[in-house]
């Protein structure tokens, strides 16, 4: 079974890697690093029920189990390679097995093909389901983007919008909200279900930079490890946060500011730049096609403080996801 | 919760490796492979009820989830080097929560800080008990031992004992079957729950065996993938398969045979070597302390057979675990 299903997956993906040695089959993969090249290396799960709704599409699972992972090498700036799979899954029927595994095969691929990532080894087991991913990426020695590194006076910048995937699961959990096949009630849920990790952008901003973190616990939880990394605080206005249509037509101004300081899985880049590279760095990442949009400033002190239109400092009551809080 | 966890785990295990570049605490580690060396990569997941019994001690459950992947780098001749690992914890009390952290992470260790393995990344969520680990070995270009590769001819050999994993489930399950402090009961259930990764073993193979692989599903499973990938027969003589005393003082000859031939978790190594070299690889795997005894040899055909004592061949029914069988 576990080749079968490891197989499905790696015949759906890059074979063609000469940095694959040897690739799934034997006890471990054989891989080369790239000479000059240094590793990046992450690890990450998603549980059924906590990481995403229990009927959540088989192949968004896979998108997203695969996303989260490839977000945190956009977070360093590093270009992905290759991934590692564990999936345990429910004993269940042999045609929902195989439903599953068709479907999240499906969704694994669709988002590995462009990034020509290979999957170089895998594990299935049966149990609650749970999938861990590690990738594995390359980046120059030194290059890469870090949390530590903010400096007073950066400019704080996102990519994306923010708020779409916390307000997306809200209208799962709330179903009488907003009838099912509105587009901007789509979109939302596409975004909770299918997010893109900024790799190009990764990239771009490695010379650029001071700091740079993925949103997964959202905005005041993430941009909170930048400044405790950093040894710096931030001051963020609440007006500037960049929010979709999508979620400004569905939502009141307060519920929408919530979403984007604090809903988590956008996946998006929040990162820090002196302000003269500014102008370079948002015309550099519209011609990649998510755009950036500064949303404060790096300032002594630490922690992050929230500005509201009115020129109040708000105190936000939630600090993010926490999927461990007990 | 997440830093707290794995923090613990990297305060017991390998900080002064300088090939980790940047190691805990920021979205990916960043590596560099030693020049001249191939990565091997492997990931392996435990979960609870199905790869441990659910009342194994939690040092026990952090040995082993660790030991299952050393142990397929053993089986390559890599040499281990950082480690990634995810844990699903469930919800329960703070207390028990913290006591199962410090007894993982002391078991983790134990077994990482002979090796001078570095964790570099981890996530924790929470859910049902699950943990997978990814590891990371070294191998010089070309060297790695591989599944592919064994001739007609070699010998069949393999390290330490057999069956004493499973005999020790077995005692577990069958609780009345021998008393709890009997010595014998003590040493099969120790192997079961700290395998021992036959790593330096696998290191002094490198240039020695045409095939290997280590034994987790049953020597049968197992040396059957050796034939598989080889396009070989195997014959081995179930009168030579090395069985401890623990194991032949608790059981008949005929279970002690059938844990040896279908029991998995052993976590030894299954190796062919040409005839000419049997007596020499033996002497050196006698040094490290493992030993290695020679059960059979590689025949023309496919698949394994096992001679009985009075020259019959015996039809096994279990083909070794299947963690994934419907």
């Amino acid at each position: 079974m576990e080749f079968r299903l490891i197989d499905r997956i790696r015949e759906r993906t890059a074979q063609g890697r000469d940095d694959v040695r040897l690739g799934i089959g034997d006890d471990a993969a054989l891989l080369a690093v790239p000479e000059g090249q240094e590793l990046a290396v992450a690890i990450d799960t998603l549980v059924e029920g906590v990481h995403f709704p229990r009927d959540t599409a088989p192949a968004d699972i896979g998108w997203k189990s695969l996303a989260v992972n490839l977000s945190d090498l956009a977070a360093m700036g590093a270009t992905p390679a290759w991934a590692l799979l564990a999936l345990t899954l429910p004993k269940t029927s042999v045609e929902s097995t195989q439903a599953f595994i068709d479907g999240f095969a499906e969704g694994f691929a669709q988002l590995a093909q462009p990034h020509r990532l290979a999957l170089v080894g895998g594990d299935t087991t049966s149990g609650p389901l749970t999938i861990s991913v590690a990738v594995h990426g390359f980046v120059p020695p030194g290059k890469a983007l870090r949390r530590a590194g903010a400096k007073v006076g950066d400019v704080v910048l996102v990519t994306g919008t923010l708020g779409d995937a916390a307000a997306g699961l809200y209208l799962l959990q709330h179903a009488s909200r907003v009838e099912a096949g509105d587009a901007r009630r789509e979109y939302l849920i596409e975004r909770l279900n299918r997010p893109t990790p900024r790799l190009a952008a990764g990239v771009a901003l490695r010379a650029r930079a001071n700091a740079c973190q993925d949103i997964s616990d959202g905005l005041l939880a993430d941009l909170g490890h930048i400044c405790a990394q950093s040894g710096v605080g931030a001051e963020i206005d609440s007006a500037w946060l960049p929010r979709s249509s999508a979620l400004l037509g569905l939502f009141d101004e307060t519920s929408a500011r919530d979403f984007a300081l604090s809903g988590g899985d956008d996946y998006e880049l929040c990162f820090t730049v002196p302000a003269a590279r500014v102008a370079d760095v948002q015309a550099d990442l519209a011609r990649l096609g998510c755009g950036a949009t500064r949303i404060g400033r790096i300032v002594e002190g630490e922690g992050v403080r929230v500005r509201e239109p009115d020129g109040s400092w708000l105190e936000p009551g939630r600090r993010g996801w926490d999927h461990f809080a007990a």
